[in-house]
């Protein structure tokens, strides 16, 4: 094994509960749907990814008021991950219902880190930590942050 | 933002190139579809992990001699992953093929860790982490690896 | 060609417009995420069947009072299609936000057909029907449709 | 019911065996993984069009000689379907392959209409009927099918 495989050194965090969620929070629901679920009635890992993102979408739509699909579309900016990963604590069934808490780890020049908590009922179920790089989709390029997205994420971030 | 909401400290690791994959490691080939793009023509991230997801299967029904399906179906047992992440060095297309190389990096009692390289052409377009315990699926309790998983895997990880 | 490769012979329908909704139909919304839509910014074929399933996993059990997950789970009871079929009007987009409205087009002894009219504004954007068998999970064969779920069915079909 | 809901007539076709496969049909292999099936062990329904959709894509790349991708990205051809439809004679289970067949029903001025039958062993387990027009995706409107699709397809139908 080279050195360049070396996983990278990730270290357990521990569980949330409600009571580390701060009222500033903004967060979205998500009912798991009998195709997201694998044969053994447990979410498909990949599926949780696709909900990160659909809360992710939501709330630059209905909270940061910024319309993420002109942003990807009209604007042709990009905003892509350099980095995505999830940690699971608890596994979630058919039916389950999770509310994903969104908070900002990181406003950076380009780029901007979230971190997701999806609580179960009072119980983090899962985490997940994002790092999108802004780009020009024209040329596939990292770009400085538009200044709409910057404010919107600084106002958030202050009030979590 | 409480102690526990930092995000993990994830070094930013060195795209490989095909000078460092060996002889051993076995590979999965993959062409990026339609459906796995999105509007900027890039594919969708969780697609990545799903990608990845069936690399996994095809290397353990099709190299390790171990056939997934009956694993988890016949014989439940759960594959589940405790952490799954990607760093993303390249962004792929609609029509990309991507070949996998997949990496044991840790067999443990009750998990072990892969580390997969998603080469396009020369170079590693991501990396994926994958750290997986093994469960019970009637109990949802961690078990100890099955014999012969974990003879099929010492195996690989020797010649590799 | 043989007979058997024969198309089907599927008339092509005519849209309906808001007029045509009556008031006991029962509706489910959706907004076509980033993930769901292709390279050219249009909601990738398949993704249009998945949500048509989750509107209806949503109608069981928000409206019929039918809980869809006990259903596929504790009791073993199977809603596959033998049927599924849609007809596309106009292009839905990365954004857009559709309202499915769901219609019953036949009860019968062990098996129903649903139509959903999914409408974007005041106009049908598309059009699914589902044809399902009630089968039991235990041996993969039709069964008769639980009396819970007729019940449900017939006082939905006659109010709409 | 007004009649536009009135759901459309639908024969049940008889499914094929190998027997009725000609020499000239072109076929793709896929097996259903994990990440497809749902909790009853089942291929979840709209995976069945994302697979239909890829033995298309690959149809077209390593047997028409037209890459798909070019056409719906540099040359901004749509293929997408004013109907897509499939019946199910027999559930795929996880891990089950599949070889599907592809043929093509009718090739019109700016359509063409396929059938693809999915083989499991000798038997057909099910079948897709998609009706694509070509459009052009500046306009997004009905255009007329590029000659070298046209030529493609002729010569196929020709031969099966």
């Amino acid at each position: 094994m080279t050195k360049q495989e070396q996983p990278a050194p990730i270290g357990r965090p521990v569980p949330i509960t409600r009571d580390d969620i701060t009222p500033g929070m903004w967060s979205y629901k998500h009912t798991f749907r009998h195709g997201q679920c694998d044969p053994a009635g447990i979410v498909y890992t990949p599926e949780f990814f696709n909900v990160f993102n659909h809360a992710v979408e939501d709330w630059f739509c209905n909270h940061l008021g910024i319309n993420y699909y002109d942003v990807l579309g009209a604007r042709r900016i990009g905003l892509g991950y350099v980095n995505a990963s999830a940690t699971f604590f608890t596994p979630c069934m058919m039916g389950d219902e999770v509310e994903i808490f969104v908070t900002i780890s990181k406003i950076g020049g380009k780029s901007y880190q979230l971190c997701l908590h999806a609580m179960k009922g009072d119980n983090e179920a899962l985490r997940g930590y994002f790092t999108t790089v802004i780009t020009c989709l024209e040329k596939h390029r990292p770009t400085e942050m538009p200044d709409d997205i910057r404010e919107a994420m600084k106002k958030y971030k202050a009030g979590t």
